[in-house]
């Protein structure tokens, strides 16, 4: 190997290793760690996080990544891994001491304004701070740099390459195509779910969710679930790769559907490979993509009807009285009820969508000044009465519900949708590809379906991007039409449409 | 705060920070760690420790620290602190890059010899590796300097302070002493003890663990007990300190003692002040202090009648079977056999030193250079023989039993008795100390114990040397008196001498 790649190498895996060992305090601070250790592992955090930005903006670094800049020598796969290197470390390098400092202590107090707002419904006492950030977050932008427009450059840190106009283009297909399918269905019959919110115990539903999370193909001597109050997924390495997920005795949907969530997350970073630890070619793509996979095995696998008749009768034998005179039928109904709804977190995968196109126009609205602060609930109330059709009666329930923009997360929203119509093109083409698909899942058998994920996506880290992958895969860039098609066969079929 | 102990201050904590998190990372490994996670673990924990290393030893270490060394302005506690650091800087400094890379590669080598050479009693392939070490481990006594012996130089870095000639002085009263009366005990009847042996269910020993734990104090909500294949301590801060237990469901013992010893060492780590956190200041003193409180409260407290005055009803409602019509008498005769065996880490409390007190003579003879390692099985035999009157019928369960040397860690064992006699002459003061000591733990109330160690011992970090404690605490030296004491009048009772 190049003595300079070598060392960049080295370099980047020092990097990892400290921010693997940082991954692993915050997985411990989520599920076992004990309340009184909360100051130090905080500052514990802090130290760590602080020696991996010394380490990714050193000399060595910058000297390493110019030499390798123009080294004709070296590999495709090396020369894209340098190339992404050299932009993390331009954009590391824009960012000024003072900046970052002022950036994380308004974090830290608006997130404490919004824990209180939320609890009680007040607003006006989270404006300031939020306004504070928002200014914060502009300057970023003018920070970081872009062509066209400056949410672009807040976009770019979580869904690299992908551009504002771009979504507005997707968000226009959304609110026009979207919304008329879902009045559609509003007008039918409502399905039945309450068998769904019956007592079903906590050691059964654990156990039910190892099963299905085994058979799809998720490695538990590389990883293992543990219990958590928000269900995450974390890696420390591709050999280890941690889920976790909660469970509601009194819903049956909450354990099953994070299991298959992060499932899906997890099997993404379980397929990357180790010989490429710590590099951009050992590392996943984008937000985006890492939500198409587990929304592909949430929605497109987990929540169809073939998954469910592989799978309903394992569940019946956990369950014998809960569903007993029930049939796969009456659940593949139960867990696929559309209707507009107040919270994001708990919406069904039509209207989810709603949710993010109007937290994406807000987004926009602030960072471009055409928006003030103050304005908030009411412009986010028009909008859910506008899209959604429901009235938000307090702010606790609406603009307040999430915590990204107090954690400083301005351009994240956006991936949630990309990674459903991600999911959707790449489902659709797995169809096409892998023999007898649907026959598979059927029978429960989700290795042909894993076994191309890892190769056509999992394997290749960020060698390409988003929009490479895509077009690599499908043979076009994002198109919101297979999304459509989905959404009108499942639910076209679930609604008598 | 003058600007120099600040900046002092901050640095260490930033050491402390990242040696926190790697105790996680081992913590993690011990216990929840899967499978396929250890390759990538192992890198992780090098990197963390090269990079304590590369902040211990900085140019900016240096000039702090030789700038506060002649600062009179510091308190008293300051520049002990300061003192400590120095010689902490200093022992670093002496290490060459090539030798510690050449122990460390050692270190490794001889660790897997002697898994292989234990598995397959077979002392000859692990003799070459050993004899390296060894070398080495000369080698680094010259390094680190010494004034009388060079095994002094050793065996300061788990007991700062310790002098081999004060050693030699207390094993030669074990020697006389303890030989002497463990074969007066060898000559009466030996006690009952086969309903220890009875099936134990797993999970009702975890809850009485729990209960015993909780009732001396130890603080759940700063820390938590989980399962591990070798029980252990270890902290992340004083607000963080874990211990681990192991269950067998044939013997009582083991859950009891890893318990009880366990919980004595978190007493400790969690009696550090936070406000300490980083410092010397907040560190235990050595590892002979730190076994004395395992000790004290294992031996001097656990293995007492008193002790389970209190708890054994409590017993009897966990096992009611497998413990009626037994008395807590019955018990206390049955949790103290003494008895001479192979195996150090199952000995009863008193012959438990004569384990020590053979591997203190061999390493001794091996730093001198007096002892060849092939002669070392045969050495250890006739040891055995002399002063515990048993045969060892091989080398896995003779020389080849114990982690440490393979670790490298030579001076290490006789930290373990000298917690022991701390133990004792601590625990004697603290019965002349606390009005009805005897009572109150009779009566299950185990607080004002710990008040008198936290006021006595924990809270004082490394402000003393351990020499310094024992004066401070009981008003003179070491003094392997107490311990005898304490042996005779309890097993003197016991075994009807």
């Amino acid at each position: 190997m190049n003595s300079n790649y070598s060392t960049y190498t080295q370099l980047l895996r020092k990097i990892a290793d400290v921010q693997n060992a940082a991954s692993l305090l915050n997985w411990d601070q989520e599920t076992y760690m004990p309340a009184k250790s909360a100051t130090f592992r905080a500052q514990q955090l802090s130290t760590l996080a602080g020696i991996a930005h010394e380490l990714s903006t050193s000399k060595e670094m910058e000297e390493v990544l110019n030499a390798l800049a123009n080294d004709t020598s070296l590999s495709e796969k090396e020369k894209r891994n340098v190339k992404q290197s050299l932009k993390n470390f331009k954009d590391h390098k824009k960012y000024t001491t003072e900046f970052v400092k002022e950036l994380s202590q308004t974090i830290s107090e608006t997130f404490q304004a919004w824990h209180k707002a939320k609890e009680n419904n007040d607003f006006a006492s989270y404006a300031p701070h939020l306004e504070k950030l928002i200014g914060l977050k502009r300057k970023e932008a003018e920070l970081l740099g872009y062509e066209a427009h400056p949410y672009d450059a807040l976009l770019d840190q979580y869904e690299p390459g992908a551009k504002t106009a771009d979504l507005e283009k997707l968000f226009a297909d959304v609110r026009e195509q979207l919304v008329a399918f879902v009045k559609q269905i509003a007008a039918k019959p409502q399905n039945e779910d309450t068998f769904m919110y019956l007592h079903y115990e906590k050691q059964k539903q654990w156990d039910l969710g190892i099963d299905l999370l085994k058979q799809m193909g998720y490695d538990f001597e590389a990883g293992r679930q543990d219990l958590s109050s928000h269900p995450f997924t974390t890696n420390f390495s591709c050999e280890d790769v941690r889920v976790t997920t909660r469970i509601n005795e009194n819903d049956l949907n909450e354990m099953i559907w994070s299991c298959i969530h992060e499932g899906g997350h997890a099997l993404y970073e379980q397929g990357l490979l180790p010989s490429e630890y710590g590099l951009p070619s050992g590392e996943y793509i984008s937000l985006g993509i890492h939500e198409s996979q587990s929304r592909l095995w949430e929605n497109n696998v987990g929540r169809s009807l073939n998954y469910w008749k592989a799978n309903f009768p394992l569940m019946q034998q956990y369950f014998p009285e809960q569903l007993k005179n029930r049939t796969v039928e009456d659940f593949y109904k139960a867990m696929n009820i559309v209707k507009p709804s107040l919270i994001r977190t708990s919406a069904d995968e039509l209207t989810y969508h709603f949710h993010v196109l109007i937290r994406f126009e807000i987004e926009k609205a602030l960072i471009e000044g055409k928006l003030a602060v103050k304005d908030l609930p009411a412009y986010w109330n028009a909008k859910y009465k506008e899209y959604l059709g429901i009235e938000v009666p307090n702010d606790t329930q609406g603009v307040l519900q999430d915590i990204h923009w107090s954690h400083g997360s301005l351009g994240y929203f956006p991936t949630y949708s990309l990674g459903s119509f991600y999911a959707a093109q790449f489902f659709a083409k797995a169809g096409l590809e892998i023999p007898n698909l649907a026959t598979e899942i059927e029978k429960g058998n989700m290795q042909p379906l894993l076994s191309w994920l890892r190769e056509k996506v999992h394997r290749h880290g960020k060698y390409y991007t988003a929009e490479e992958l895509c077009v690599e895969l499908t043979g076009e860039k994002l198109n919101f039409k297979y999304f459509m098609d989905y959404a009108k066969a499942k639910y076209g079929y679930l609604y008598g449409l």
